[in-house]
């Protein structure tokens, strides 16, 4: 038997071995994000190994024995206060996670990734989806492996599903999706019926540096905080972190595009907010981190679309925007504004759909990867099978594989079971969004003029402060009163494209 | 007995550990840029974790019980090819001494060296020394705690300055010191009694983005490369660098001082030359490594001085500067400039003192460093000891403590042992430079045209490409033929300075 003072040095212990994993971790982070922001071209290669050696190590610190010990110890005890409890129990879940992939696999893993990663590389620009497969193939081999080593109750795909949503599975995503496909292509054919809105002014040329500025502007007032962050350029706009207390986020500037940067750089300070809100005071440990990457979605969802398309938050932005652009907007008004940022179009690429469609082409992905995943389709009728089901939910012919089943680098990394959580995530929006304004009915009209405040206040109270306390259904069970009710994001998308297309609610 | 494929596999052990302790360096040191350039101000507090964790499993990598019992085992065969053995032994000698200092000391000389950092900076920004002595006081006991630790045969601060430039001694130093004051003062008072060169036309306002591009310019020109290096705006300029092929500098812009941004930048791409050159198969193993700071500051300072502040420099440079500034630069001819950019004048602050009287400052700091370490002066006396040197050794009087004995944060700290090598390498810099030019004889027309491959080719050729396998003077013999030859020095100071100001030679 351990004495109370054993267990708590123990737990010491504990901490004091998860934060220096964090430290190499997030230091890792940020030879990522430097790679992505500043790293010169000709320095890949030590840069890679650099990477390769923070990471293992942090690895290694969280699977020794000697650290499973120290957890398995910290379950068994009633010494602990209930947080600290928490902390124990899902750093021992991700011990026994751990420890059930090899070294060998996931260095098998890693390699394969980065050959295939280059593979694609080639065959996107390439337009040759033959340079791809065999290497795809070869990931999928190990994913399948992986969901083996894993274990899994009734779909093996369920088991890579947790790494990113931790109790979601294909049962309840069939579901889901299966009202994705009822109810919302219901609202899209109705949508399609309809005349276009007008939105060709977004597409005039825009000053990028008065972009960037916009984008300042306006995570500014969201709430971003500038003495504990930054935003830069990057290929490809995302966010990382490295604390609490430094979180930066990245943008992409497009002349031609007045929806790009602003929106993206919103979505992005979504993600951030959540990652400023994460308790300091447990850096490193589960209830320091993101609760999953669906409520990490939710954040960034929230208040790109419904913040950020929402005519309240144009009634505040417009007016700023109007001050940068007053040639380029001189003809439009509001109402216009308002109606071309939240056009629907069915597309063909999933980074620039709408709020609508995108989830077709996250319905698309959910449905080949299970089927891959399962060896129910081989790799090389992907892009039969890709443009078959873009002609099928959403009505539109693929030319070609590049802007077709290339276009995304999720699955030359082998993250499979990633794509769910990005609907997931618009859908819990949604929901927490409602609730918040159910609790503070002023909401809508503070974003009129610029204040965000009690939304965000909500959010840190609600959702940002118990990191990975809770699962994502738990925490919004808490937070909004149910699980994710999908219905309610329908109502929501029923009510404002109704309204801006022009047809009857029901 | 262990056979050649043993010994093979031991020593491809020893190169793995060393380059894994080398990644976690490297991505420390990128931390530590990141923190200069980029870190938002309120992330210190978790990113000084994070740059302990690294620091702290690289010292721990490299002085692990079985990492010497390795090269113990390298160091006796004959198996091993000649580079190999360099290696080896150097790293056994690494290793030696690093165990001298058990890891309880180097806690503590951290811990003070950030809390007489912070000190400093309180004492300097209230012109207060009061406030910094006693835990400077505690920093130099340290230090001499070191030296007891590391072993010395003559002087206690000889172990100190083997930190910085292997085997370099104060017998040594006092000698070359000696010269200094000798013969530099002589030029010195020669200079003096002649009339001021005037450089009023470099404190114009001058655009601080075209003083950067300006720079870029001039950095692609003598040979660094961009494609694996960057230069940034940093509050102190510096070098980093995380592989030869991911090499930082930094500058600073002042818009009212002309011989800021550009002569620093190609100071500090002269120490950037040399990481770039330094060769990757080597990456984090000795000969992968700058010789010494002596050496680094000799490249830094030979493209600096004797490159950047020469007649055949500025017939290039110049026009480049004209384009930029055709207004300020309108009344201004080369040979002005040629003057302006070598004014010799006595002054307070090191860093920006001229190319002689700099030597002064650091001959300054020597002495008091020595006498620190031997306990032959006390901290409390520091200002007035100061006072007195700058007056006897540059007739200036300092009027308070932050540009007088504040001005520098070495000691803060604890780098005792690093100020000789400024001068040092100003003194190799100049005896490489000959010897380049001896054996290139066209190297200063090429200078003029802006090619600067032959100096880069020689400088790769007889000082990059070693790494660590040579200590400063053995380099310096086998590149010029010669040890560190004062000499030479004041040769090319007399010939320049009476040209300037215009008297005889002898």
């Amino acid at each position: 038997m351990k004495s109370k003072t054993d267990i708590q040095s123990l737990y010491f212990k504990y901490v004091e071995t998860t934060q220096k994993a964090a430290d190499f971790n997030n230091a890792a982070a940020l030879l990522d994000w430097d790679q992505e922001v500043n790293m010169p071209s000709g320095s890949a290669t030590f840069r890679a190994r650099q990477s390769a050696s923070l990471a293992e190590y942090a690895h290694h610190l969280i699977t020794d024995e000697s650290y499973g010990k120290i957890l398995q110890q910290l379950a068994d005890t009633t010494f602990l206060s209930e947080s600290q409890q928490a902390n124990a129990l899902l750093s021992l879940e991700d011990f026994h996670k751990h420890k059930k992939l090899p070294a060998s696999f996931i260095n098998k893993l890693t390699n394969q990734a980065s050959i295939s990663f280059q593979a694609w590389t080639k065959a996107k620009k390439k337009n040759q989806f033959s340079l791809f497969y065999p290497e795809l193939e070869k990931m999928i081999a190990l994913k399948r492996q992986q969901c083996d080593l894993y274990g899994f109750q009734t779909h093996p795909y369920d088991a890579l599903l947790d790494d990113y949503d931790r109790g979601i599975t294909t049962t309840r995503l069939d579901e889901i999706f299966g009202e994705v496909k009822t109810h919302l292509s219901n609202l899209l054919e109705k949508i399609l019926q309809k005349p276009q809105v007008e939105d060709d002014f977004l597409y005039q040329a825009f000053d990028k540096e008065n972009q960037f500025s916009l984008s300042i502007e306006i995570l500014k007032s969201i709430g971003f905080n500038f003495e504990e962050g930054r935003q830069d350029y990057s290929e490809h706009p995302f966010t990382t972190s490295f604390s609490p207390q430094d979180v930066r986020i990245t943008t992409r500037a497009e002349q031609k595009n007045f929806k790009g940067l602003i929106w993206s750089s919103i979505h992005e300070g979504g993600h951030a907010l959540y990652e400023q809100g994460l308790p300091t005071d447990a850096y490193g440990l589960p209830l320091g981190m993101p609760a999953s990457l669906s409520i990490h979605e939710s954040q960034s969802r929230l208040w790109e679309n419904c913040v950020g398309r929402s005519a309240a938050f144009l009634k505040y932005f417009f007016p700023l925007a109007k001050q940068k652009f007053s040639t380029e907007f001189e003809q439009v008004d509001i109402s216009m504004i308002y109606k071309a940022v939240n056009k629907v179009q069915p597309s063909l690429i999933r980074t620039e759909a709408d709020e609508l469609t995108y989830h077709f082409h996250v319905l698309i992905r959910y449905e080949i990867e299970k089927a891959l995943i399962a060896g129910e389709i081989q790799c090389k009728d992907l892009p039969t099978v890709w443009n078959e089901l873009y002609n099928k939910y959403l009505k539109v012919v693929v030319p070609n594989d590049t802007i077709g089943v290339l276009q995304d680098v999720h699955w030359s990394h082998g993250s499979f079971g990633y794509f769910p959580t990005y609907s997931l995530g618009s859908f819990y929006a949604v929901q927490f969004f409602e609730a918040a304004k159910k609790e503070n009915p002023t909401i809508e009209q503070d974003i009129q003029i610029g204040n965000f405040q009690l939304l965000l206040q909500w959010l840190r109270q609600k959702v940002h402060r118990y990191g990975r306390r809770y699962s994502s259904d738990e925490l919004s069970k808490l937070a909004t009163g149910s699980e994710l009710n999908f219905s309610l994001f329908m109502k929501y998308a029923r009510e404002k494209y109704s309204a801006i297309y022009g047809f009857d609610v029901n």
